[in-house]
């Protein structure tokens, strides 16, 4: 039972902090290298590559990639009906989340007769991504349509591999339909991206990507992220860190460090208090509970690389939170709301004892598709802003441009660049004309 | 004088577009394997390699990076005044339109008992780059600092290569004073790159880098996006597009296109218009103009590869403009506005006849630092927003888990995560037993 314990560090000085932020290692040796190969067969042979490494990769050889009006019939009759009432539940609460961001933008006049204003655009078409694998993530096709839907993006396609008998989960499809997805490809993994990036018959070109995936999905979307598409973020394994004092309930405290640690062996759960007696009895119910739990192997190889850390100054604790900057953070301390006041770094923050992260993951209505590995220092989780681009626009007055009109000629006279001043100064010039004339 | 007058495509069908909307390709081949050596060679060095690279790229023995106090003095005094109030002037007005860019963020109740919310918050460290070159681009300081002082962003380092004398010029120094940047390195192109994002001595590691730069820059910004640091945007040469009809000025016109077309020989312009006759016009001006201009070679250069499209139908038109997504877009047209509502790709859009493109270059307000090379259907440009993420909260009351419980429990389970749906069911219990006992 020993080596499934958390490391508890004590008061760690700030030397150590470097090591404490870092987050597991991951081997990359070659990666890049074999995912670009993959793409650049993707771009050359086209939908004949698509063929082959759906082959190759998820073991079912697909002629038709698109998932049929029929097979969207037969998923709805096939999902379960308490499973279809939780799913427009939470479609309902993330609608309403992601709808309350709508901006107005208003006309500003900078200078008399400047006036300068933006226009938020949805993103005409935006491709998603959702895993395969042992669990299938129809909580994560809400996450991602629900809010393209609301942004207005006009061409929504998701990817997402077929099972060996060349199928997607009755709960993808049904989610799909409450989300408005239309189009959907079962084409998975670097395929998936390739298609998406390239526009490969039958998927067609997307202008953004989104969606998590494993290394292989991630190094795909940095590739392409280069010169094809957009994408959402980098993603990387998923992280909770847990702030605890007296108030917290430890078997609670337990439980959320599990269900983080239950998503893959890379995971990392991270618990800071300020007392050794609750670190200490968080391990004995981490130990009690994880015997419970199907994906107990998970769990444990997860927490070998996860630790406790015990901190007596608060203001210790802000400023180890922020240098960590985690992807899901739980406050379950008496004064929740000062501390979450200074949190800068997080993807998302839940407070008090009776909000779980496994709440923000279905339900609460915000995006559980959050920045890991430290990337919330300067990226924000997904929202409804992730689905549109601002557009700026000028208008100025003939008495504007006579009152600004000098200030550029200077300046573009001074960076060399006499052009740009000339097309103030012709239009000066004629101004001036148009008076002597009048 | 023929072969530098503009082609003019008359009515292209669609099946022409994809090469009108293709830019000028540039020879990228083994960029990014030397860049990565370069990258490499400076997380491994550190400050030697600054030195070493900056010796070898800008043909200058640099010891000490770091601007002092008495050049930021001597370049105050250097500053020509009434260049010093232009740029007064043009921050004042950035300032202003990127402050009205705040968003005040509401509390939301998604269901009873579940309350979610975003907070913005400025990234806390921030790399600026300027490139150096002919012209002294202070006005990115201004486009790019000032942005990052409104949002609140802590730490703001700016790096720009330095002269062979190792100087910087002052009205750059003259601008970081204005625009309140204090820490700036003589530091220019890879090296920058690599140090900001690295955290190179003297240089400390920032969260997100911006700036335009050539394609070494450009490459090895989107090289340390992958995994060191977020960047604004993929950059490249610079472009415009000019929507004209009778109502249009060809005059001015063609100072437009060629204010475009003096910045760099990649520079791409295109001129959209319904009539022959303009068209024809435009190239006669342009001839003449291009005469008096000091960057003509490199405006011939650019011109090579710019058009000039007749276009009939305004639908098409409208089609064209999105498809093509341009930097710049200028509309001279008798209906601009209702034109530019249809507009749902470009990076910034000047309407009217005496809205030359110069003034967003310089002193409207808006932001200079724009999405390229059809990036805008998935970038806004620079704009406050690019200097903050935001963080999501929630709060869930007893009574709203008892409410929402149910449905994140159905949903985890689904996707085979008994400890996501543990972590509900906990708390239940416990709110369970809680009023049997009460």
């Amino acid at each position: 039972m020993g080596n499934k314990n958390m490391e508890i560090i004590i008061n760690p000085s700030r030397s150590l902090w470097t090591g404490i932020v870092k987050r597991p290692v991951q081997d990359v040796t070659g990666l890049y290298k074999n995912v670009q190969d993959v793409l650049f067969e993707i771009k050359q042979n086209g939908r004949e590559a698509l063929k082959k490494y759906t082959l190759q990769f998820d073991g079912i050889y697909m002629e038709n990639f698109e998932v049929t009006e029929e097979e969207f019939t037969k998923a709805k009759k096939q999902t379960n009906p308490d499973l279809k009432k939780a799913i427009n539940k939470a479609a309902k609460n993330i609608e309403k989340f992601h709808s309350a961001q709508k901006t107005e933008y208003n006309k500003i006049e900078t200078s008399h007769g400047i006036t300068c204003w933006q226009k938020a655009v949805p993103i005409e078409k935006v491709g998603l991504y959702i895993p395969g694998g042992t669990a299938p993530l129809f909580s994560t096709v809400l996450m991602l349509a629900i809010p393209a839907n609301v942004a207005g993006c006009r061409d929504i396609v998701l990817c997402t591999p077929p099972d060996k008998n060349g199928e997607i989960h009755p709960a993808i499809l049904y989610a799909s339909m409450v989300a408005n997805v239309k189009k959907i490809f079962k084409i998975g993994g670097i395929q998936a991206i390739g298609a998406m990036a390239f526009g490969t018959n039958p998927v067609q070109k997307v202008n953004k990507i989104f969606g998590p995936g494993n290394r292989y999905v991630t190094a795909a979307k940095q590739l392409v992220s280069m010169n094809d598409v957009a994408i959402d973020m980098p993603a990387g394994p998923s992280e909770v860190m847990v702030v605890a004092d007296n108030t917290a309930k430890t078997e609670f405290i337990a439980a959320d460090l599990l269900s983080q640690a239950e998503h893959g062996i890379d995971s990392q759960v991270i618990l800071i208090t300020d007392s050794k007696d609750i670190a200490k009895k968080v391990i004995k119910e981490i130990n009690i509970q994880i015997e419970n739990i199907p994906r107990k192997k998970i769990a444990e190889e997860s927490l070998k690389s996860s630790m406790i850390i015990v901190m007596k100054d608060i203001k210790e604790t802000r400023a180890l939170i922020n240098e960590y900057a985690p992807e899901h953070l739980i406050l379950s301390t008496a004064n929740y709301h000062k501390l979450a006041d200074k949190v800068i770094n997080a993807g998302s923050v839940f407070l008090g004892n009776y909000t779980p992260e496994s709440a923000g993951d279905y339900a609460s209505g915000t995006n559980h598709t959050l920045p890991t590995n430290g990337w919330a220092k300067s990226y924000s989780g997904v929202n409804l802003d992730s689905f549109m681009k601002k557009i700026t626009f000028q208008e100025i007055s003939e008495k504007g441009l006579e009152s600004i009109g000098p200030t550029i000629e200077i300046m573009a006279e001074a960076e060399n660049l006499a052009s740009h001043k000339n097309a103030v100064s012709i239009r000066l010039k004629d101004l001036k004309a148009n008076k002597r004339r009048t």
